[in-house]
């Protein structure tokens, strides 16, 4: 009896479970999460019959993005699908998808974006208010694709989906390592996937002028190297990204930032020329003289230029770091000033910025800048991106001026995911009413290039991008670390898949520093360290252009999963109440496959002297890792360690948080943990 | 005194060990081999102030070269030149390169492209009669970078090279899939990297029309899905080419395999319309009208425009299997035929093709056609590929046509590398005259591409096309099969590295097979399998443009290399005189991996179904490694096997010879050797 009633309990313990599981999985699978979800029991199969069925007339957009669904599907699960194209039949009754939409989408901000998915057992439906919904629910209804003994099906569920903020953002720093037109294009795929709808293209720096230019060609052709892209290319990557819901908002940095126009140009500067394409990293002085009228003349037939190949209502016009130094030693820019009593360099750039708005307005678009464009000069119609701190975000929104965040979101600086995703660009701390809340639009991910080629740029934007195309998607409230992180394994293989490089180009970067053997150690190794953080990539000089981004800090890659699980462990198990067998072994196993990497990898560095620069390194892991192997001894026995042992052995950890090769050890602080927990 | 006598003995043994090595090192490195090389001892060493200095007037396609080159050295080295750019300075005595050549090289048949690369320990010389053998001078020089104790250098040595055939080609296919022009730029690179100089571009066929075309824009309107090259895209794809010292000849397929034309202009056709376009693979009936006036109407614009849009002389009219089904059924052909005194349709189809010819001659074009236009009745300046055997190579020559071979260069047949690296366009079994034998230019091979995908074609290109150019480039004598798989395993590295994806797109090709879980299973079992050969993979029907190419069958790679081992391995075993320990047990380790990798394969398939068709495979392969392993023991005691477990064990060897979902095992026959030794 006692049994029966056992088995009964073991049974409704196993429903619960499975229950819970359905909807855990169901989270699981989506990033972003959507709006709402209300899961249910049951499944919808998909086989070779599975088709896709558009209501009303004929919409290019959807009937792309349904076609490349429907090749996404049939390349996950094999099967021959009988309509591999979707269909226009009101009157279809066919297995599979039917879809509803009123009306198109306009690619401008504020759109409608939402859809309803809604699947049941015998049918789908997904309906939206235009094509951009019906986009964003396609690839839901592609995430929630899975398995069982019987083959593929999408679980019965219902979802409800908006997104929180207008405005979700990649930037990518084309100028100061060019990106070619299918490194761009890939970028906008992993976009669409996360929910993304603004490509913001920085294309101008002081390290290149990237865009083809009919009425200056002088821009691009002394300003580029050669690498640049012609306006068929620009209007190519938009219609790409237009097909994926997706805007682009072109940058020229004005005016600082913009060596690259005066190689071709020189009489648009502040000071006399000739200039040279940069080569370096940094901020540097060269300048737009904001008191010729040449410069406006100019910069008017340019724009002029521009707004008819970019299409989105807004233009980016940079306006950060300008040092101001060329326009402190013009005689003529001083002259100006103290006529016009125009008292700072701060100011004499807002008249700078209201001069180009005027050019920009003439061409009927509006004006987005960097903080710095920030100034009770300038109208309330422009947008500010903060990207030095939520400080601007905050005087903007209260000033009534839109703004969107990027401080937080910089990805080139190497910081964990949790930390972007953390990051939200409203939340009920910062001191805004309502009506002053509504001006945060929403945020951008920002992709500056000093560090990264066409081979590295994916591992720098992605997974992490998907986490921050969450925050800006997802509620409020959707914040939970350790499910982004479950779920972001899986997006990481979906945008794998999709055909980012951040995985791929990983072995080939592995092979090469390891003169093509067995890179086994390497990895062991690699797999633990990252770059060095934020800014301190740059105090190795000289670095230009040209230096290779092959080293072992490129390979490396930001937030390091198996460090990451290293010190969660750690974690848990310092925590846990009781012993936990199996953590300690796992623990172990890591220290000691550290331990006795070192001998590995110096074999490896005789025959790749490209390694020799992380020898150091490697031995400080393998140093750190016998103390975390003595401490964990310590910590199971419960025996104490001695003094001097203890110090000497902090000291060694110490030296080990020292980068080398630009790259730092990711799990010091964890065997720091250990130790001090022995004691 | 025995002893130091043995030490010295030893110790001169060890030098020519070492001597012996270092030569050896040296053709392992290059691939295409050199027609000369003198190796010495002696290296110079490469460091950051490396630099290259051209001689003589500035010159694009050398500076770009040497740029890509000192790149890829930056790259692998990780040094920060000091000299990233090329210089031209006549009187730099620097540490590097030295360039020199006499005049640009015109990308025309025939061309020099002979080299002369001089390495001393003090200095690296250059020299050519044209640019285009700098080109193949600077990847030579890459190929030989090494490494030491030291840091990097290259050997000294002499190399004097020039290439056997003038006529090295790789054919894409991409009408039946489409392949975009990053597809296409990832292969020239592979192809300069060989020194390839023919890029044949088919580019119209029954499932596609390929090419922006402004006097008739229907043909990409209607016959391209949305999937063809801008006229941009393509002089950006003949720079790219012509940069890298490759030719570009387009192809477009005419009289037959050209339905896509007939989608726009139905009336250009044999039997009346509509035509769409043809998802299927074969030999279709839609062939152009040649007794319609209008046709060559049509066609004399078409090519007037092609012709200005692809500046090589020679153009591919393609001319291959056309049925001639419409033409019998044309009343209007056949009363043409018959007043015209033209017996049949090859003669008709000649015809055709000499209104062609005159319409090329008209644009400065010579003809370029598939076996097929040889007839009695076409001039001799035009030149023929053959494809279905060497006969028409033989025939084409001794009649005094020149004439390539693409015939065991089918490189979309899944073939092994060593096939096609020992067929060689002209032997001296061939029936031919000194004289005659001039006639054969070189070679292509066709990459067809019923069945690959932008994420595959690469897989079924390289390496194998290596060996191939290898074979148009290098002397006829170099045809150690065994030194060039060696080299071949470095090369398909360096392609790796040059962005060739067909090692990188293995992995995520396997993780989408496994559902995102752990491959080892997966990919143990897949590495000594391969896709069925020849055309088997047309048996399956129907196969559509739309059918996926993710299958197990597209994930396994021709000529696989773990297979290709173990047979090796079991050769060697069983003429072994002596039974080497060593050799046993890699034999066992391997058949007890695949006995016991059914097991785990089994779990993935439960929560992969598209791995169902492998199923089967998967138990035969376990099965068979069962009987292998029975036949080592069985060979290792000297023991006979009973005649009844011999029978059944062939049975089932022979029973797992059957492909399964497409595809076959590779290890059977070699199994099968070690049953019949046993016996």
């Amino acid at each position: 009896m006692i049994n029966k009633i056992l088995s009964l309990l073991f049974l409704v313990f196993i429903f619960i479970t499975e229950s819970f599981c359905v909807n855990i999985m169901n989270t699981m699978h989506l990033m972003p999460v959507p709006a709402e979800v209300v899961s249910k029991q049951g499944k919808f199969r998909i086989d070779s019959t599975f088709c896709i069925n558009i209501a009303g007339v004929k919409n290019k957009r959807i009937e792309n993005g349904c076609f490349r669904i429907l090749t996404k599907l049939a390349g996950r699960t094999g099967l021959f699908l009988k309509n591999p194209l979707p269909l226009y039949d009101v009157n279809n009754t066919t297995w599979g998808m039917h879809i509803k939409y009123s009306h198109p989408g306009k690619l401008f901000l504020g759109e409608d974006e939402s859809y309803v998915l809604r699947i049941t057992a015998n049918k789908i439906e997904l309906s939206a208010k235009t094509d951009l919904g019906v986009l964003h629910g396609l690839e839901t209804f592609l995430q929630l694709l899975d398995t069982d003994n019987d083959g593929y099906f999408v679980p019965v569920v219902l979802i409800n989906d908006a997104p929180r903020f207008q405005w979700r953002g990649l930037m990518i720093d084309a100028s100061r390592h060019f990106m070619p037109v299918e490194v761009i294009k890939r970028n906008l795929d992993g976009m669409a996937m996360v929910k993304m709808n603004v490509f913001h293209w920085h294309l101008s720096d002081d390290q290149g002028f990237r865009v083809e230019c009919k009425t200056f060609p002088k821009l691009y052709e002394s300003g580029s190297d050669g690498f640049y892209y012609t306006q068929e290319q620009i209007k190519d990557v938009i219609n790409y990204a237009a097909d994926r819901g997706i805007r682009v908002i072109p940058e020229f940095d004005l005016p600082g930032h913009a060596t690259a126009w005066f190689v071709g140009y020189p009489q648009l500067a502040s000071a006399p020329g000739p200039y040279v394409i940069e080569r370096e990293w940094g901020i540097f002085d060269p300048v737009f003289n904001p008191v010729n009228e040449e410069t406006y003349k100019f910069l008017d037939a340019f724009f002029g230029e521009m707004a008819e190949l970019f299409p989105d209502e807004y233009m980016h016009i940079g306006g950060d770091e300008n040092n101001g130094k060329h326009w402190d030693k013009n005689p003529d820019i001083q002259d100006y000033m103290r006529k016009n009593h125009i008292s700072d360099n701060h100011t004499l750039q807002s008249y700078f910025n209201k001069r180009l708005l005027k050019i920009l307005s003439k061409y009927d678009k509006k004006m987005v800048g960097w903080e710095e464009i920030l100034h009770p000069d300038m109208p309330k119609n422009i947008v500010i991106q903060s990207w030095q701190g939520e400080k601007s975000l905050i005087e903007a929104a209260s000033k009534g001026y839109n703004c969107i965040l990027s401080n937080g979101y910089y990805i080139d600086l190497i910081q964990p995911t949790d930390f972007h995703y953390l990051t939200d660009p409203s939340t009920s701390e910062m001191p805004l009413t309502d009506q002053q809340r509504k001006h945060i639009l929403g945020g951008e991910a920002t992709m500056w290039s000093e560090f990264v080629s066409p081979e590295t740029i994916d591992s720098r934007i992605w997974p992490r991008t998907a986490a921050i195309a969450e925050r800006l998607w997802s509620p409020f409230e959707v914040n939970d670390v350790d499910d982004m992180y479950l779920r972001l394994d899986r997006i990481s293989y979906y945008l794998e898949e999709l055909g980012l490089q951040h995985e791929k180009n990983y072995q080939i970067m592995l092979k090469r520093l390891s003169n093509n053997t067995d890179y086994t150690a390497l990895k062991n190794f690699i797999d633990i360290i990252e770059p060095v953080k934020i800014y301190r990539r740059n105090d190795l000089r000289p670095q230009t252009s040209f230096t290779p981004l092959t080293r072992v800090v490129d390979a490396a890659r930001p937030d390091q999963k198996k460090a990451r699980d290293f010190r969660k462990l750690v974690d848990l198990f310092l925590t846990a109440k009781a012993e936990d067998q199996n953590m300690v072994n796992e623990i172990r196993f890591n220290l000691v496959s550290w331990r006795d990497n070192h001998r590995e990898l110096l074999k490896m560095i005789q025959i790749s002297p490209i390694l020799n620069e992380i020898e150091l390194l490697s031995a400080d892991l393998s140093r750190c890792a016998i103390i975390g192997l003595e401490a964990l001894k310590m910590i199971e026995s419960g025996s104490k360690s001695n003094e001097e042992w203890r110090e000497n052995s902090l000291r060694v950890l110490k030296n080990a948080g020292n980068p080398r090769g630009q790259c730092e050890l990711m799990v010091i602080d964890a065997i720091e943990k250990l130790l001090l927990y022995s004691d």
